[in-house]
């Protein structure tokens, strides 16, 4: 397979850029072809602004949202930005690895969002009308294709528990699973997740690194986290409310939007998989 | 009062700049002393890196936790987070202003985050035994002061509703209300919220201007949302789950860490009270 491989961290010696290394020989083991974007190293411009779009006119108040559409349409985007396109369309698999600061992603990988998931490729795309809301949440331009974050977590795994006190860890990734990566069409792997990242000795690494060799040789096979597709029915439209009585018993928020196990196979709950702690 | 308004949009000629005018003459015409942080037009930079980190010594490996806690300790952090930290402990509330992009904040914002709370100032703050989990959630060093989010959006208000698509706006804001917000010892106000903001026109906007100006008529008396604070019982330590049984009726998710009423007296629900559609 073809996979992308960003990596979102600014020490290549650290904890994140040893996994980085046990993954990517993992990956070129298998005889997959491999490009990496290494954010920090490539020096990539984190905050969306008015040099982004070279062909808007320089009197005229930036407009993202236009600007982003018509710079897709026109391929007038910056070089790269348009090579992450490239990357993104080329690769089977994106692989997304970073620390997690402040229950998100750091800042520099949030800018390769906001900055390359342009109009009209990652969002504004298809028909909208009564019985569409675009191609988007299973659909879309990157539909066919699969992605896994791998994360380092410095809190303990209880503390991101169903009842733990910073809230679920699949809850905080939410909104990038299914809000970045499903809403333009990638099928979301359970994610890897290594907790109390600033105590990891030898034994943990070890453990680490052949859990994250685990997940990297499955990555066709293993079943994605059962989010709901937009346009099959279980969504009203325009309002885009899910129907009532398809959840499964007791869910609420967040949790909605996993559909419940179909011909009697249980689907892996999120983030339950792969999970490693120091 | 003194307030500090971080502002992370690239255009001062947008909604988002408009909003932003509306609420400093409001908070002036109060006589509020106000500071701002329009981070667009400092040339904030975004990304954590080395240079943050002007005593570390260029031969070892960049530690970020490490890093920010001596660095913090040793007031070595580098004059522009150094300068927002000071702010941020001179003013009673703290707002902050962003389009919401890709279900969270834009990299700019983010990265102004991840440079500014720095390890002993924002985390790893107070006491960590079997009795306390340091101070924070609801304690630390920003307690005693309120923060409230001014958030424009793209989609519609009714595909962020309980059953919405894309989540519930509420959720999807935990991790900033709670995590980056509540976490320091905020009171986090409920958000501003201005939905649809690609389809303003002028009626829209002087409706979303009047709801803006109640809001900050009335920082001081809004009712924060009802989070549960860390240390008070409510949570077991050091597991930090929380207590069975504590819950709202049917709560689950990030919904478990709001508190139940007291005294009779209902909390406002988070993000009901001022949210404007175009």
């Amino acid at each position: 397979m073809k996979i992308l491989y960003v990596f979102a961290h600014p020490e290549p010696r650290s904890l994140n850029g040893a996994l980085r290394d046990v993954a990517l020989a993992e990956l070129q083991a298998q005889g997959h072809q491999v490009q990496v974007s290494d954010l920090y190293a490539m020096g990539w411009k984190a905050e969306v602004d008015r040099s982004d779009f070279p062909a808007w006119d320089a009197d005229r108040p930036l407009a993202v949202v236009p600007a982003s559409k018509e710079g897709y349409a026109a391929q007038s985007l910056t070089p790269d930005v348009q090579a992450e396109i490239d990357k993104l369309l080329w690769a089977d698999v994106l692989i997304l690895q970073f620390p997690l600061w402040w229950f998100a992603m750091p800042a520099m990988l949030k800018g390769w969002v906001d900055r390359v998931f342009a109009y009209g490729f990652a969002y504004g795309v298809g028909e909208h009308s009564e019985r569409r809301w675009g191609d988007r949440y299973g659909e879309g331009r990157l539909a066919g294709k699969r992605a896994m974050l791998v994360v380092t977590v410095g809190g303990w795994r209880e503390h991101y528990a169903p009842r733990g006190v910073n809230g679920p860890i699949e809850d905080l990734l939410f909104p990038i699973h299914h809000g970045v990566l499903y809403y333009p069409g990638y099928e979301i792997l359970p994610p890897f997740l290594a907790f109390r990242s600033d105590r990891f000795d030898e034994a943990a690494f070890a453990a680490a690194a052949d859990e994250l060799r685990g997940r990297l040789r499955t990555l066709q096979s293993t079943p994605p986290i059962p989010f709901r597709p937009q346009n099959s029915g279980d969504y009203e439209i325009p309002a885009m409310q899910l129907r009532a009585g398809l959840e499964r018993p007791g869910a609420s928020g967040f949790g909605l939007h996993l559909a419940p196990p179909r011909d009697g196979v249980a689907p892996r709950p999120p983030a339950s998989a792969a999970t490693v702690e120091a």
